[in-house]
């Protein structure tokens, strides 16, 4: 197993950081007199990448975006982790010159978002709402255990963490109402998912195989797709979700590599249904990440609400992104894809609120004593994710943002 | 009725020009010898119009896309449209210099797809595609009389009229297997729609009314969203098309000005069921616009399969963008907005060949004798569309696309 690599960063080598030098996530900071720019995570402190001398080819870091770094390519991710690694290990000269604090940093969004896709590949999760929506005999939609189900969202709401969401309004109707009617959302909920960063591409009408679809991920985020449940149940027929998921999609603050997480890979289950040939994979494709959720109403402490893990899920994004281009859509640096509700077989290891609290006839308790089925305003819900290695982490850091009320519509 | 404007180039004022002075739809071309860049169509020559002194403000045209002026917002479309009417009218100083003829040029895509949203807001086609894959009882789904219902779809792959279109490969499954196989499609097929092409923006959580909206249009194109009915038919459910959809949609290439349809303005219909106040209409949404489809096999020459008129929407272009901001979604500047397919009443009217063959029971005849449902390898197919004027004609030219084998797919 592969151990803690030692830093000249003191705060790197604690065992309990997200940011060791294993793992040197990728993000976009500023502070209150200097302009967004490119940064990795080490400890408690963020690198600027674009004034370290390190030998790489190209103009990488002239915006403040990763987009440049991920289109150009594995040789470059590679030899830009090396430089990175020899620049910050412990032996090496320290320059703490090159450091800004994150406790005095804002974080911005870490790439440019091309196109946004969702998917809804864990099993749990789809059994789950499946069962609410459909009764349990029809949970699983019969194409689900052959095809690694998505649509594509919306990629101009993808927002940082951080980010206050505003309750959308939207077309609701009632079960026993004869017309809908249009207010803001009663079910706001979350979905908690990773999602996948893509840099390189494919030309139209050239389709990837899973191992050229792993190669052309970058890395990967933690991903709230906060969801509007009377919304979507109102619209999503016949041709899937849409305003429900329009307003708002949240991202940590940092892309964790693919090379970070090489030592948590873990094979996706077994089949119950054997796969296509274009889905096969040629070895383990998902990453055992520890996931969870809190939830904290206005001025109150935070509650963990679910537990679960990346390994959960039935489909890996290498699988997505395969399928994604197996028509011959072209994918681009900056297309995201995320993995889907992720959810576990009991009840606290469920990645949305809807599941918690089932479909919301059963509400869950907070430790302040409240109760909660979906969303209040001024709520603040939290993703947490680590891969947890031998004495050290690789984390996510968090996704967070607080739900504030509906503004006006104009009329 | 607004008449014929005389421009000194002799081809724009001929009766027949899809591009009189009334019109100046923007493209981007080139030549053999020189690069891409702005222009406007007009009678069988291009306008280079970023070597043109229009003396407007801004760098408008450093880029071979109409982004730029589309985001500048309404007060340049108006002044740009009066200072090319200006150069081009009868009367004019003539300036054969800037002039390409068309019959000498590649046309590009005339602008970056932010994102590609298509619809589903015709009532013919709603209720045909209904009554084929849900019986006629449950033809219009239930919401359909309350939302433009859309999805979202792939920006990557829309491509410019004239760009070969390589058939398909996907999961699909037929009725009486048990398991999906996973082949090139074998119900290939077209629609045709009308694309909203978006200019400015509103930022998240800020919806707009249809008024706002319909500002926000800075022009249209025709469109056809190619789609694999069979590989829809197996994943659509729950979460919509995905990859029927996502190998290719073309658009003309010359978007046709919101203010050079202005003549053409026509209500929607009359409302079954009232509509919610965000979808109110402030005046006449639509426009009567002529629209065909022919179909060439190989070698062959083109037969008209079908003809309609845009104004046989049940929403408008306005409205659907007003629904799609109605969460608080951003849209944004290079957003393209697919009408859905339009269709009439009668079988010569439909706009996909799914309704013309009935869901491929009932092959149609092309007048080469041969026969089809579906598209065939080496088939062309080529949406027209114009607004008739007393005298002059408001033209989209044509959008085209022939269909290729499918490639071998990698494993």
């Amino acid at each position: 197993m592969t151990r803690l690599k030692r830093s000249w960063v003191d705060s790197a080598n604690a065992a309990e950081t997200p940011f060791p030098l294993n793992n040197l996530p990728c993000g976009v900071f500023s502070t209150a007199d200097t302009a967004p720019r490119c940064g990795v995570a080490i400890g408690d402190m963020i690198l600027d990448v674009g004034a370290a001398d390190l030998g790489l080819h190209g103009d990488l870091f002239a915006h403040p975006s990763w987009n440049a770094v991920m289109g150009a390519g594995t040789d470059t991710w590679v030899a830009l982790r090396a430089a990175l690694t020899g620049l910050l290990a412990d032996g090496a000269t320290p320059r703490p010159d090159l450091l800004t604090r994150q406790a005095d940093a804002t974080l911005h969004m870490p790439f440019v978002v091309a196109e946004f896709t969702d998917f809804y590949a864990g099993r749990h999760h789809a059994t789950n709402v499946g069962t609410m929506f459909r009764g349990a005999e029809n949970a699983l939609p019969p194409n689900w255990l052959s095809i690694p189900i998505g649509y594509n969202g919306r990629a101009s709401t993808v927002v940082v963490s951080g980010t206050d969401i505003i309750r959308p309004h939207g077309q609701t109707k009632a079960p026993d109402a004869d017309l809908p009617s249009f207010d803001p959302s009663r079910r706001l909920d979350i979905e908690l998912e990773i999602g996948a960063v893509i840099g390189g591409s494919n030309p139209v009408g050239q389709p990837v195989t899973v191992a050229q679809a792993d190669a052309m991920i970058f890395g990967y985020v933690l991903l709230n797709d906060w969801s509007a449940r009377d919304i979507q149940a109102w619209e999503y027929q016949p041709l899937g979700p849409f305003q429900a998921k329009a307003f708002a999609t949240s991202i940590s603050p940092w892309i964790v590599t693919r090379a970070a997480l090489e030592p948590f890979r873990t094979p996706t289950p077994g089949r119950e249904r054997e796969l296509l040939p274009h889905l096969h994979e040629p070895g383990p494709m998902l990453y055992d990440i520890d996931l969870s959720i809190t939830m904290a109403p206005p001025g109150g402490a935070p509650t963990t609400v679910a537990r679960t893990n990346y390994a959960r899920m039935y489909y890996s994004s290498a699988q997505q992104l395969a399928h994604h281009a197996s028509s011959g859509c072209a994918m681009r640096t900056g297309d995201l894809l995320g993995s889907g509700t992720i959810s576990g077989p009991d009840r606290d290891e469920c990645g949305s609120l809807l599941e918690l609290s089932w479909g919301g006839t059963e509400p869950f308790m907070l430790d302040t004593g409240e109760t909660r089925t979906f969303i209040e305003d001024g709520d603040t819900l939290t993703l947490h994710g680590h891969a947890q290695g031998d004495g050290y982490r690789v984390g996510f850091g968090t996704c967070t943002g607080t739900v504030r009320p509906a503004t006006t519509h104009p009329e």
